[in-house]
């Protein structure tokens, strides 16, 4: 369970540890996966560009792209699954969207390092501009990195009797949640909630979000959830709309299961959302268990690499025992960057003197 | 760092395993705190059954009480500090500000198991009912429990060149939490947030809240911070009437470090409270940081005890590394009895059927 | 513009002037409609009682329902328009669906005074217990009664160019609210909303709800939205799930026109609701614009009739010219009975004697 | 009840019809107030400024100031009170802060109109730069103004058992909020509030906002309260930090009389603001109670000076009985511009284009 970047192996030690890694004195992974959605001008150009790159700099690595008419000269073709060829490596070229694409190809076993390029566009998961390409790549060829090993969902489902059912569908992975909701049945649905197999609530509301601290950001935000930062292991349960004065958005340990059951007595289904792609409907009596999943997605920080490559210490003097989480202390946060740039955070009221223009 | 409270020693093992450990075969205590803060009568008359009940049953064992002119008979005095007497086990009777102060006396070093009582009130950090106390005692006694260690936060000062200032009080600890706030001053003030050293906002407010999960349902939630599950390690920003619109409760890893700096700038100072406890006034330019405590507070669990004594199974199928945090499958859990019954979590609009009484 | 219940006219003020207006020495009215959703067992059965009730006690007055198979024996079928048979007023039966959907039925002109009966639920539009008929219906028909106006909502369309699509469905009233939702769609939609024709934002989210005071407890609630005094003539704007941290409800006075345009560039169209009721689907470049409605629901108290009846006073010494509004001092309100027993408005923490019940 | 600013007299038509009103062909004001609370360099200047211009053109008018040693020259002084010379104008220099202190200057009868200038800095009560003053000013003099009447509060205040006490304060009156606060008391406080005599509920929080449409997007947005538009007549009630998950602001008819009552059994007293100025402690037991004024504060709207000057129609076909409120079609409206501006009210994430200033 590792996925051979550099001279040291990444290994994934597991979601509860899920510190950024450096990785120094690198071999170059030898097979990248390309990954985009769009097939925009923009984008078929920046695949140009970096294959020609690739192949001229690192002329012994393979690249791979999805099964698509519109595969890149160069590439070879890539499908998912047990059989699926190794990759060290995927680039992916687009919004946030393409990320959770990425993701959605790795259901079984680990997941390789992910750098991630936007067109131009900020977004939340895409710490490279594609025109730092250069650096970006030769820094991941060089292994000089650091990753943060983002968590994701796994779910399973059950049938009105409690039975497991579908069961290949247990190899979906979210990054973002998993989310129910009425759709556009006029009426509320009616979700019993259990943690751990304890009943906590019912929730008769348009739906419920269950979150990673990666999609906190996202839907969960949009409802009312905190904002949880990535590196911390752990699992929101947020409500859409709820029928009552009193829900508030819950924070569970990642080590928690979470199942979500549509009441017997619910007027309505309950369409069911995997990072924004609607799978299933879950009708009265049937249930979703949304756990942790043991394969987390690593990807690769922008801080990593504007920064001279030294170690980062791996103790952090006051709390010995998990000095593993988080970004040391000095250290920048794309995170904090995100926060503040993208959602305008604690935007506080301007007071700011006015301009002429702002006056008439 | 570890106590003996049964045969087996129970190990601290730090705030990144904070799940309840059952201890077998035990072997009683030899010394006992009881902690109470008011002194009504159902309080002193608890104390003397109590105290009856462990001379008659526990003859060996050494009870303790704080220096107060009211010392129960048969007590010895204790005084908290480095050269504190030991303590195996700590009994509180009152309310949930009783185990606030039991936290507050052990500052330096780890904390003994806490058993808490109330008097007839339910509360949030109150497991059992005095009433119930033979029952508590001897499973207590027997090493027959399990224990929910309570993540603490421990806070340092610096002055406005950023220095220390004062470090003997680094060795305070809450339980709750950290709060800011401008007090009866009539203005706002303005307080720099820094994580791990990085600025990530300026707060303009009546103040802030940095608090643990198990804080969480204390003023945080007051304030309309989510409700975290004290087994998880994670510390929450959440803001007290901040002004402006985007400000949204923030939950970071455990091992950040959260600075709150009184902006030069500020039009106010702001009072500082540990657990309720109003302890400094910050002037501009001061600051606090905040850090998880290596001393979380081992707290006894209700369910341990009124279940038949069985060791709680190690893993946990789905989640290999983190089978520490959290309650199992199929083990009650306190806290969502709490969340229900004392929050009165997610209340359902009534659509009961009328009675006579609430329809004229 | 009035409706003749008693021996006064209860003349339609307009929507500012929604107070309780007693009207004495009544006549009695001379025709009834009967609105019903279900045709349950305990529904059929109470309307036979009533039925019987009427033909005997007010020989003179003649019964309608809605025309349906099941229409009762000795009611009059009644067909709502521009040509219906005045009716004097409406009697339902069920719950807060059935009042909004007799409400639905009165698209045009005055609507005669609603006396609501719920079948055993408590209801927030629901003030009478079928079992309290005979005392409702006699106050209703000698005039004894007071009345809350509920203003309601009226909708017009406009396409892609501005102009008016549609017109007969300006008739449409709502008691509760007017939603816009993304329904199945998995994007989210972008919505231009121009209050008075002035730009006011672009919100991209589930959707928006333009509410009345009177929903300002229902969906508006859910999306958290605050809680209007329906005695206020006021417009409420509450978003669904903004991708966004600084939107917040709005309430506007209800001269205002709110009108919400898909924007071209949203990836999703929008599904229009009406008290719940799917109606239409606005594509990119069509607007709804929504008012006041000239026709409130004239809802009978049910603190009107369990008092001994006297005039209230008509003015407020505090304000002189405003004394039509709200409910005078001392006055029973059903609506914070309904705040405190429905919702469970701000129920506090319970800190109540433990029971032994609770306690194992 | 009537202020002469023009040849027709601006009437205060009470609280319920809060429109913008036109006046035309207007009559100078022969007395004009000047009101600043700093006397900073630009304030002093600007002072000197206005003195100048007005002397100059306005050779009649008699400029007053209040009472304090720095009194401009060629002003008299002015003392609040009933006996007060009579003010047709009110000129505030400063921030918000400075409206609101000219609201408190004027407590028994009607308030003349006021033209608040900023000194550079954008505020909420703020329509005129101070550099367009000439503008301002004519337009002011000459009668070719609108104003918008924004609704005060009253309070009274009762002692335990329920008598009036202390009635000279009845007359403050608020143009922002009454807020109540437990201070720097640690312990909540528990006040009940009614609403027209009637019991509504019991709040154990930090405290309490009683506010106006005005005082919405000051103090009582910070603790969470909905932003209503100031045309509205209402009253909002927002609690600070209360001890409930379902507590939730609650928007009254402007009619509606709120009462707060610290409860007998409140551990804690609580500080009472006016407009962010503490002026009372109240004990358990005692209470205030909020009223609508009767004498509104009317605002010169900077929109109606920067338009050719022209009468808004008095109709607004819709909403026939009501067309006094709010601004009419196609009329800009300062407060939308302060929503987005100042408030930066539903602030869209951005997904502008990166700068390569914002990606390294
Ligand atoms: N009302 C809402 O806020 C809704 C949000 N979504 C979110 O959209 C996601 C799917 O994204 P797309 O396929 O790109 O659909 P999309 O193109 O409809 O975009 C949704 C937006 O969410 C942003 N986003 C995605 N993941 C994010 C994250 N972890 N943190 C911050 N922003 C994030 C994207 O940049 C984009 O602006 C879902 O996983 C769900 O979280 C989906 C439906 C409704
Ligand atoms: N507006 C608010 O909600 C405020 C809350 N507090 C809280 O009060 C705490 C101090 O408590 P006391 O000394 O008992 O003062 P207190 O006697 O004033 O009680 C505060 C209330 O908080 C409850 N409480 C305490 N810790 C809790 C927890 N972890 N979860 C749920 N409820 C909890 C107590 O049972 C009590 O009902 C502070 O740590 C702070 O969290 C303090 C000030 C204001
Ligand atoms: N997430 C949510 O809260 C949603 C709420 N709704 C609401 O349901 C309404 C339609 O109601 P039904 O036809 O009965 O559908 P329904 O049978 O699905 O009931 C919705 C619930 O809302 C309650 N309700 C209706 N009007 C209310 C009011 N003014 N104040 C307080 N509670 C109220 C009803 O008693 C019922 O419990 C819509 O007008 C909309 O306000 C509709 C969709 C989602
Ligand atoms: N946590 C908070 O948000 C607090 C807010 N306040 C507010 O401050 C007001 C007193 O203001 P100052 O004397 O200037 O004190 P201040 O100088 O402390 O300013 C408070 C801030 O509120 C702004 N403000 C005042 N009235 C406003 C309104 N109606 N809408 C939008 N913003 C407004 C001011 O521009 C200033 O930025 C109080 O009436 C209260 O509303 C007071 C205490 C705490």
């Amino acid at each position: 369970m590792g996925v051979v970047l550099g001279e040291e192996v990444v290994e994934y030690r597991g979601i509860g540890h899920t510190q950024p890694r450096r990785v120094t004195n690198g071999i170059s992974p030898r097979s990248v996966l390309i990954v985009n959605k769009l097939r925009t001008k923009p984008v078929v150009e920046a695949i140009e560009t970096l294959l020609t790159y690739i192949r001229e700099n690192y002329p012994d690595v393979q690249v791979y792209h999805e099964d698509r008419p519109d595969i890149p000269e160069g590439a070879k073709v890539w499908r998912p699954g047990p059989d699926a060829e190794p990759i060290d490596l995927v680039i992916t070229l687009g919004g946030d969207g393409t990320i959770l694409h990425a993701s959605s190809l790795f259901k079984v076993g680990a997941v390789p390092p992910v750098l991630s390029f936007s067109m131009g566009t900020l977004g939340f998961l895409l710490p490279f501009h594609i025109d730092d390409y250069t650096k970006a790549i030769d820094s991941a060829f060089a292994g000089r990195i650091t990753v943060l090993h983002r968590m994701r969902l796994s779910c399973s489902f059950q049938d009105s009797g409690g039975s497991p059912v579908d069961t290949h569908c247990d190899d979906w992975q979210v990054m973002n949640e998993i989310a129910l909701h009425r759709g556009s049945s006029p009426h509320l649905n009616t979700i019993d909630v259990f943690v751990d197999g304890q009943h906590l609530t019912e929730a008769v509301s348009d739906g419920l979000i269950v979150s990673t601290p990666t999609g906190s950001t996202a839907y969960s935000l949009s409802a009312g959830g905190p904002i949880v930062h990535p590196s911390l292991s752990a699992i929101v349960l947020t409500p859409i709309c709820p029928r009552s004065l009193s829900f508030r958005p819950l924070v569970f340990p990642s080590s928690s299961s979470i199942t979500l059951r549509i009441s017997e007595r619910s007027r309505a289904s309950a369409g069911l959302s995997m990072d924004g792609q609607i799978s299933h409907v879950l009708s009265p009596g049937e249930s979703v268990t949304v756990r942790a999943s043991l394969h987390p997605i690593p990807c690769i920080n922008r801080s990593s690499i504007t920064e001279p490559p030294q170690m980062r210490p791996d103790e952090d003097g006051a709390i010995g025992g998990m000095s593993g989480e988080g970004v040391g202390p000095g250290k920048e946060d794309d995170w904090v960057r995100d926060i503040n740039n993208l959602l305008q955070y604690n935007a506080t009221f301007r007071s700011k003197a006015l301009t002429r223009h702002s006056r008439s």
